[in-house]
């Protein structure tokens, strides 16, 4: 049950007890997170990154860890998110692996991890923990505040429970998840649990739910990329036939290796009971809830949007993402417009999917400098 | 190790022994099949319906089985392929376990189940045993060689092998595997591969590889339909509280209980290792090898279909599909037209995916009964 912890990390006690939206509540919580730049003395410059599923809070390299960040092309000095000009703060989410508080960190009332003793967590939860951390370092308004995928929907959130920003750059996020996304994350963790050294998450290091993972992985990285990526890249070419295992179903494709070089890269870096607890609470978070006047589907979620109060956002989608499909970041675009917010909505043709935000810079870049430049 | 045989199968013993394409050969080999209707005194009234991965031969019911089969709607007296007027054969694929040599069937020169021992299977070892029962039967010539899904490939292949048809019905098919396919069916096969109970393939009845096929049923079942449609049909929708599980990560949407339904259904009446032996099959399937002066890739396919001798082709695909995605009937379609095939491609927008042609019968039995018409 190791941590995987960014040397340039800090840490924030969330009040405590920290109430939790589906019941329950957190004593002794903390966010990890790490910051670039210097916030102004109006202190009017805060940019908010709120992350993917599994990234840490090292967003991008720092004074205290010169290694490269999940974003590294996108946050720094001169690049797109200039940290010689905003405050740039990015949280490891709660419930994660990287330093905040979630099932693979020691509960302080036991000195055990928490395990599946910590409470079920839900995005709101992320958001308001988020929350206590800006007005924590005594940030009333965030300039800009971001969310990248599951980040999008916990940005969502963030404005949805008090949280103020004067913009929002909302990337391959989603207001609600829908059944497709739904049906592969039950999926991801089916296969954790049943794995039998996942053992009700009592697990160790060395007695340790890999096959669940990896299964787990594997489809994960399905659905981040697309079909036509792969057809470009890998076609139908074998592995070279030193590398090929003599089984007729081991690994001969190199699609297939493709997809266990990234396995084995997670596995034992991600902690599975935390995975169980961040894509359960994407599932759960719905924008209809907070639908004025209440109501389920579209025009809820159209309507509890379109309380958000911002001046402008940047809502980013790509066309080949599966799993959180462009008309998701289009029914964000319009939601926040009808809240008044003026919103820019690009709807991006890279073919990596819904990774490529981590991956096609020259499309991204360009439009997130503008926005954040202007 | 229970084979599932539908009450009005026939066999074909095959020429024994039967060489396998990918290196050794079958003795004893047998295919199971059904037909309907009478072969003419001419006999060239044949149709020959080559399935998917699952299916037995059962695509209709008969007189000596009256249960529905799993092409109901269009196999039988005065529907689109009218067994009044067509001598219709439906084989169990060569590697199945619905009756034809399989690994869960007994090799006759050990009298236990071939498991693992079965030779490695390709798709031409299909075809070429179709070819042989065809043969058999004293038909020379088929009307229509009919292929749905990995009979789509298995069609290609009989035809290069030597078939002689005046026309062929391709449904939702491929001229070779492309990555995100293999991908998917690499990961099902891992998932029953990791799952301890399958032994290295020596299970039985009572000790199972029962999480296995449950992950990898589901996540072929994600990739059959498609996320427009579960959209409409599951939404967000809950299960009714009693159906929940006690457990933050049990069923708790409408569409993991769907998943779980397919799932329960599949897990014990298909073979686990026949699926391993079909699923890689498809993986292998390259029309590419088959052209003229060699090569590979998209130019090579199309030489390759070019090869195939036929009358009339209609080539249906679905736009959903992301399992045969639509490019790949739109290539079959340009590569026989090349061959002086006329062909008609239908490009349809069922909602249901690749699953669509067993269920979008309002889309796809007008076609086919106009062009088994003509």
């Amino acid at each position: 049950m190791t941590e995987f912890i960014p040397p340039a990390t800090r840490w924030f006690e969330l009040p405590s007890p920290f109430p939790m939206k589906r019941g329950g509540e957190l004593r002794g919580g903390r966010l990890a997170y790490e910051s670039w730049g210097r916030l102004s003395p109006e202190r009017d410059n805060a940019v908010l990154v709120l992350t993917g599923l599994s990234p840490s809070a090292h967003a991008a390299s720092h004074q205290d860890d010169p290694e490269p960040g999940w974003w590294e092309p996108m946050i720094g000095p001169g690049k797109p998110i200039d940290t010689d000009r905003w405050f740039v703060v990015c949280i490891n989410s709660l419930g994660s692996c990287r330093g905040s508080s979630g099932p693979a960190s020691i509960n302080p009332e036991t000195g055990q991890p928490w395990r599946l003793g910590f409470p079920e967590l839900s995005v709101e939860d992320g958001a308001r923990a988020a929350l206590a951390l800006v007005r924590g370092l005594g940030i009333d308004q965030l300039d800009t505040v971001v969310g990248c995928s599951m980040g999008g929907m916990t940005a969502i959130a963030y404005m949805l429970h008090g949280g103020r920003a004067r913009r929002m750059l909302n990337v391959c996020g989603a207001a609600h998840a829908l059944p497709f996304s739904i049906a592969v994350r039950s999926l991801q963790r089916e296969a954790i649990r049943l794995d039998p050294l996942w053992n009700g998450g009592d697990y160790s290091d060395s007695v340790y739910p890999e096959s669940g993972m990896r299964i787990a992985r594997k489809l994960g990285v399905l659905t981040y990329r697309s079909a036509i990526e792969w057809h470009g890249r890998f076609g139908r070419v074998r592995l070279d036939s030193e590398l090929r295992e003599d089984d007729p179903f081991g690994h001969e494709f190199q699609v297939e290796s493709y997809l266990e070089g990234h396995a084995r890269r997670f596995i034992r870096q991600f902690d599975p009971n935390c995975y169980l607890y961040l894509s359960r609470s994407m599932d759960w978070f719905d924008t209809a809830e907070y639908a004025p006047g209440g109501g389920e589907g579209e025009q809820a979620v159209l309507r509890g949007l379109a309380r958000i109060r911002l001046q402008q956002a940047l809502v980013i989608g790509v066309e080949t993402d599966i799993l959180f499909p462009i008309e998701q970041q289009a029914q964000i675009a319009e939601g926040l417009r009808r809240g008044g917010t003026e919103v820019h909505f690009a709807s991006l043709p890279s073919p990596q999917g819904h990774d490529a935000f981590l991956v096609d810079y020259p499309r991204f870049c360009p439009l997130i400098a503008d926005f954040m430049g202007g």
